[in-house]
């Protein structure tokens, strides 16, 4: 049964969100969860079956995450011990299958910049039997062997991970989810809003906390800051950003509960997304190129575009960070 | 004897300046260039003379360029073949004295960006035996020993020059600038404000030819497109902004010459020039890092750090160039 959403335009319509609105959109995503695992199943996962192995496991991710979500977010509506149980499972599948998602990704962006920063092949002439041009094939050539071998390591894992009798426990949750959500003996007169409101409320206080005014100031150097440091892994400074990324995924999806879908599809809080999400990958890119330019024997060339790459992804971050900072500002002036 | 300069703020008064006034700003000039020239002898160039030897080569480069920019802007008011003598040499002198200086900025920059790309110690723990903090210790080490030499290659250049026979023979003309500046026969009857203005018409021109509307859009990664071009001489995209640089100067030193010493300093007009400065310095010191990264067995952290640095640099050129934009859209908007 269908319950009806609030206008998210008009906040005063329909205060009260009942907790059937929740159960109603945690079962519709359970649905979605086991249509793309038979997907997944019956794909194959070689030849035209590849892509569409991929596109199953984005849609499982999609809605694990999305269930995982609103049993946080909504976590006292819920039968406590079911919903503490199930969250970190969820967790544990979508960061699975995101893995060789990301790997694939990163490789791909490191590719696209390499030939970004590469001279076109008419003006190089025979440039590429030069060094440094030779550098960024080397380059390239590293990271394709580092980050698909990475990839074909995640692929297996995924694919244990979904035979594992760990998987189909949780599937089995999953599947009486899909017809009865486990609802906390108080749900019957509790209302969502104030629990959203609680969702968006920590999405504002960590971006309040944010370097905005830095970061609203191009060119700041932020992103490039200790682009020299000896560990190749992600930034500390980069963390309050990955955390805003994930508590505004948190109240696009409570908006999604309360709301409907359009809710999430507002244009304003998808710019704002998609810039963290820019400014994870280009981190995680960064960090890639450094590793990679650890590798023990490389050709000065090879290091030397890798230290280019590097630098070109935390530039990426500190664009991806303005971007963020021009679509939260224009949602905070537009709001008022 | 003193003319009276129109009032910069005030277009419409004394619209005809005569070249009485050139003549008066010629002659200053001269025994400025006379004056930094008999301090540059006295101060020997050991020890504490190394400093007031610096300032009189940079007072001497100054005076130069004015007289040199003077020559150019009005040349229909001066004696023709005289002038044409002049300008080359003037402008081999200051060449050969920027060069210098030009070597010493760029390795303190270099300097000042490895440091700041280098991980605090306090945060580094011992990292400074890890091997890409190595790496820019390194790069420094290898930037300094290729950008002292150089250095002192042009140092030498320069004491030579001023001890030459093409030296004392311009010397000599500039001598007798002081005393008597040689105009046209037609002079007498003519006004600068048409010159000027046809100065300010050749930047505004080239300003108009610049890709202002991609400078003005943060983040566009123009500066560092071709960044592994095998080529480490500046970029070919750079030239029009250098180009700029020069006709800006041009056009404060034709304001000085109209409307006082007082005109050149107007702020929008110095805030555009620093932009410019820093677009050729940073085009300069990139170009040096991937220069060195070109030389022979360098340990590939050395060349990661030079990657880095590199495309540090590209970065600062990119945000000159908006640093530009914004002063020139500024100064744009002010005047109309």
């Amino acid at each position: 049964m269908a319950h009806r959403h609030p206008d998210p335009a008009d906040p005063t319509a329909g205060s009260t969100v009942p907790a059937e609105v929740l159960a109603d959109y945690l079962r519709a995503q359970a649905t979605e969860f086991l249509r793309a695992l038979r997907l997944h199943r019956e794909s194959g996962g070689t030849g035209n079956g590849a892509r569409k192995s991929a596109d199953a496991a984005h849609a499982l991710r999609r809605s694990a995450r999305r269930i995982s979500g609103s049993l946080h977010t909504f976590r006292p509506l819920l039968e406590e011990s079911w919903a503490e149980e199930l969250r970190p499972e969820l967790a544990w599948l979508s960061g699975t299958l995101a893995r060789e998602h990301a790997h694939r990704a990163c490789l791909e962006r490191l590719l696209r910049a390499l030939h970004r920063l590469s001279p076109r092949p008419a003006d190089s002439g025979d440039a590429d039997r030069d060094g440094l041009t030779v550098g960024a094939a080397k380059a390239a050539a590293l990271l394709d062997r580092r980050l698909s071998l990475a990839r074909s390591r995640a692929h297996s894992t995924a694919l244990r991970a979904l035979d594992s009798s760990r998987f189909h426990a949780m599937a089995d949750k999953v599947a009486v989810l899909a017809g009865d959500v486990p609802l906390a003996p108080t749900a019957a007169a509790a209302d969502l809003t104030p629990l959203a409101a609680a969702a968006e409320e920590r999405l504002r206080a960590a971006v309040a906390a944010l370097p905005l005014v830095t970061a609203g100031s191009p060119y700041n150097a932020e992103g490039l800051v200790h682009g020299l440091s000896p560990d190749p892994s992600p930034h500390p400074q980069d963390t309050p950003w990955h955390q805003v990324r994930l508590l505004l995924r948190l109240h696009r999806y409570a908006r999604e509960v309360v709301h409907g879908p359009d809710a999430s599809a507002d244009p304003r809080l998808l710019t704002a997304g998609r810039a963290l999400d820019r400014h994870r990958d280009a981190s995680k890119a960064a960090a890639a190129a450094a590793a990679a330019a650890r590798t023990p024997r490389i050709a000065p060339a090879t290091a030397y575009a890798l230290g280019v790459l590097h630098a070109d992804q935390r530039h990426e971050v500190e664009a991806a960070r303005f971007a963020f900072q021009q679509a939260w500002q224009k949602q905070t002036v537009d709001a008022d």
